[in-house]
């Protein structure tokens, strides 16, 4: 398995994948119902070079283990119930982003970073409310930034208590910068801590500790050195006690095998997708394929077949494929997506995962529902194809939907055909919280249910288009031309201007915690890494840490 | 009566006063319950040199002028039902914001355009929700960008059907920038357009006119040019009937006399307020003076007092005051702010605005309501300051509520009383649709609750503190001291990041049309104003209308 990318843009092309015998800066050990993932980060095991991973600082590849076992105990340990995340320095939990990293990445590389690490942190949060998981933060020591913001991703916040351990956003004291991974948005949204505290929070650089983090709700609870391994236990294991498994099933863990890629000169090949890129273009055409089979018919022969199952392999391979696009190609604008097979395979598909309640056919459900969140944050543009031998039928009409825009062949002497199944009717919620159907018709819940009418079935490009499917729905005589001129034309657009677009329109309706986070405070803090008081030559970010000292234009803007 | 702001940061200070004789852009009409405001800009009528307002393109004086005309339509002209918003030009309606005024605005000063501009057209939405008034938007030809925003922001959008006039966003194709007056926010959830549809039709530049605009929701209606006088009057008349005034009383206008203010070497004098700058600290102290009397204690003593109401010339001074800071005062990061006198007065205000349904004491508590939310979307810092003497009650306890922090002196030496009102239960909700005790509280309503108990009483600072009011309550040992360094260490913090951090922090909770638009859509406008692709010397923003073509870095981020 290889996953160099071609002609990355950036000098090492990030790697995805890992496993934990890998792991440089994380240990994960189990206890029956209780896992402990220890933050223990190399100082030279930067992911690339020219800076140093002090005080459990993190770059994008201590996050990549993260995440990793964020999904490994999900699928290889149901039997985990509450994840202790604790330090494993002395007095120090974690002491965020590297600011070093930071202010020698460029702006795009600061943005997907912060966008991943986002991400991460949601999926503790799904997991939580999905995957029969609490998680703890074990506060060993000072929890900083980024590490702080860890902390708030859990359910659970404990912080030792020996004079000296704080909790803190030392950003915008010190680095000119937000709590920018969901900090400001968690401790207003989620802890529903007092605006005024926020904002006195906010600018105290050493942070706040002991009672008065308890009182203001930074932290849940405080324990002493001396009872320290004995209080984590006992929350941990109430913790535990708390979380239910996710669905029935056999608990038994399904290895995750590394997810195949083959990479040639402008293509990556998976098993069941390719993409191909066209750099000079600026485009990239993903085509996803069905199998022939259906595969699994119920969830014990899903979870035997584990991380083989097609449609398992298929997101994640899905999964792989769009980060790689976003932190190897930032040059691609648009890419075009096409799947192609027997729409009955999807159907068979979604059947299972709308009606088993295997924790197993649970967990990739909530799985595809997140590469399908992952595209809609992704800054590419995205339209959907649908031509001869379509399969844009349930889980995958809803990768149409998630598509900015669904083009659709419509020709008497062509049939064309999708399907819509229970997958639409609410398998894979938005992150507003909305299926993409009702996000899709906000103003019209009529339209919703005209399609929902339509489950089971395929329906013919025709009527696609009239239930307001389709976005455009050309004839065989335009179809080429359309589709060309289409794609020409968003490929020509100013990239900015597109992200910021897409940023508002993907999202209509109602605002949850993640879209405020993806819109609201990662727009300011975008917007911020782009200011001379944090990233020029004389900005905070750019003097933390040497002797220089942060110049500022004061104008308010 | 003289505005002239000291050592103003732009060229000119911008003025923001003005009446209909003088009205360069606008012409408003009146006809029984019918008003029309014509749009016919000076193309040489610029608020500053070097650009013509060609097209009806408009700049912060057309808009200072619209605002002002709100302003008078719902003060002055009660009987008004219906304002029909049209063009004066041939073929056109409106082209939009000046893209060479834009090209060539600092990046402050096109932020706080938009800003006022987005300010103006919520009004419009907020007097048709609560001041008895409806808006047709009469498209005599194309309305394009800002134009067919001002469109958006009314209730109903007529268009002429004469083959060429349409309804466009321009801005991404052209300009390389957001429809950011509401533009994205509003097609997406007030006239909830399908997302693939206003993904196109936010690309393309033609716009879209006809039948297709009506079928795709941009507008509400078509008229040939042959009937259009006559289907102008018909709808206007229609949204006439529809309308209920919005209190009772004689609806007798109210004529609104000029802000009074005089300007010496370092402050503003408000006959009720006095804004006192220090350029060199960064700083400014609002000191507002409640009245020795409390005025009218009915609503017609409250009608007949007019503009000289205490209360509303207050707030009044304190609209112009806090955009004078905005516009012309860019150095000043944090404002300070006391309310002296007796809290009594306060109370009988309050009882006044929240027992009344005179149509007068109505507007004036919707104008404090926007004042508030004025506040609240600058980008200066704000503190509360209770020392003694303060009358920080009821709708002066809400400004104290609005900052960032409540620094309250808390010694048993010193009586300091603030008050609680109805005006904190209900009669000015934030942008969010909370009120501030409940967003401050957002995860303990019973704190919310239990300050509402004290209804109509002043309670002193221990109690105040103890209730969750304020931020610190320091006694007079500590009171100056602590004060002066959270003063001196504010000013002192990255400009940007303090506006990215309050923009995040000033409305947990509920999202809304309004937080959507300052919250999302303002920061990526935001974002994208600092970037190369748009105001680079190659950006699309700085090629338009020259010979040159932009160039873009096709990276996307």
């Amino acid at each position: 398995m290889t996953t160099t990318a071609i002609r990355p843009a950036t000098t090492s092309p990030v790697e995805l994948q890992t496993h934990p015998d890998r792991y440089r800066h994380w240990e994960l050990s189990l206890d029956g119902a209780v896992a402990t993932l220890r933050m223990r980060v190399q100082p030279d095991g930067g992911a690339r070079e020219g800076y140093e991973l002090k005080l459990n600082s993190y770059d994008l590849g201590v996050d990549v283990e993260l995440a990793d076992a964020t999904q490994r105990l999900v699928f290889e340990h149901p039997e985990v119930r509450c994840v202790v995340i604790t330090g494993g320095l002395d007095r120090v939990f974690c002491a965020g982003a590297n600011i070093t990293m930071l202010a020698t990445s460029s702006h795009a590389f600061k943005v997907n970073f912060c966008k991943f690490t986002n991400e991460t942190r949601l999926y503790l949060e799904d997991a939580s409310e999905n995957s029969g998981k609490r998680f703890l933060a074990a506060l060993n020591g000072t929890a900083s930034g980024g590490g702080y913001e860890l902390a708030l991703a859990c359910d659970r916040i404990l912080l030792v208590d020996d004079k000296s351990s704080a909790v803190s956003f030392p950003e915008l004291p010190l680095l000119g910068v937000l709590p920018g991974t969901g900090g400001l948005t968690r401790i207003a949204d989620k802890r529903k801590i007092r605006r005024d505290l926020t904002d006195v929070f906010s600018t105290v650089a050493e942070g706040i500790k002991g009672k008065r983090a308890v009182r203001w709700n930074l932290v849940d609870r405080l324990a002493p050195l001396s009872r320290w391994d004995e209080v984590v236990a006992e929350e941990a294991q109430a913790l535990a006690g708390e979380a239910k498994p996710s669905g029935s099933g056999e608990p038994k863990g399904v290895e995750l095998a590394p997810v195949e890629v083959q990479v040639d000169e402008n293509a990556w090949h998976y098993p069941d997708l390719t993409l191909t890129l066209d750099e000079d273009a600026r485009t990239a055409a993903l085509t996803i394929r069905l199998p022939h089979d259906a595969g699994p018919s119920s969830g014990e022969e899903a979870h035997a077949a584990g991380s083989s199952w097609w449609f398992f392999r298929l997101f994640r391979a899905l999964d792989h494929a769009l980060l790689n696009l976003r932190l190897n190609f930032p040059g691609i604008g648009l890419c075009t997506i096409r799947v192609v097979g027997d729409p009955a395979i999807a159907f068979a598909a979604d059947e299972l995962l709308a009606s088993s309640d295997h924790w197993f056919v649970n967990e990739v459900r909530h799985f595809a529902k997140r590469v399908l969140k992952r595209l809609e944050n992704s800054a590419k543009s995205f339209y959907a194809v649908g031509d001869e031998g379509t399969a844009f039928a349930g889980t995958f009409l809803e990768l149409a939907l998630a598509c900015d825009r669904f083009y659709l062949l419509n020709d008497p002497e062509v049939p064309v055909k999708i399907g819509v199944s229970a997958a639409n009717g609410g398998l894979y919620p938005m992150a507003n919280g909305l299926t993409r159907l009702e996000t899709r018709f906000l103003g019209t819940p009529d339209a919703t249910a005209a399609v929902l009418e339509h489950k089971g079935a395929t329906i013919d490009a025709e009527t696609a288009d009239e239930l307001g499917l389709a976005t455009f729905a050309p004839d065989e005589i335009d179809w080429e031309d359309e589709l060309r001129l289409a794609i020409e034309e968003r490929a020509s657009f100013s990239p900015d201007a597109l992200t910021g677009m897409e940023s508002n329109l993907r999202f209509a309706g109602p605002e949850t915690l993640e879209t405020k986070i993806f819109g609201r405070l990662s727009a300011w803090q975008n917007w911020i890494f782009q200011r001379p008081n944090a990233v020029g030559e004389r900005g905070a970010l750019k003097c933390y840490g040497t002797p220089e000292r942060p110049e500022f234009d004061y104008n308010r803007t």
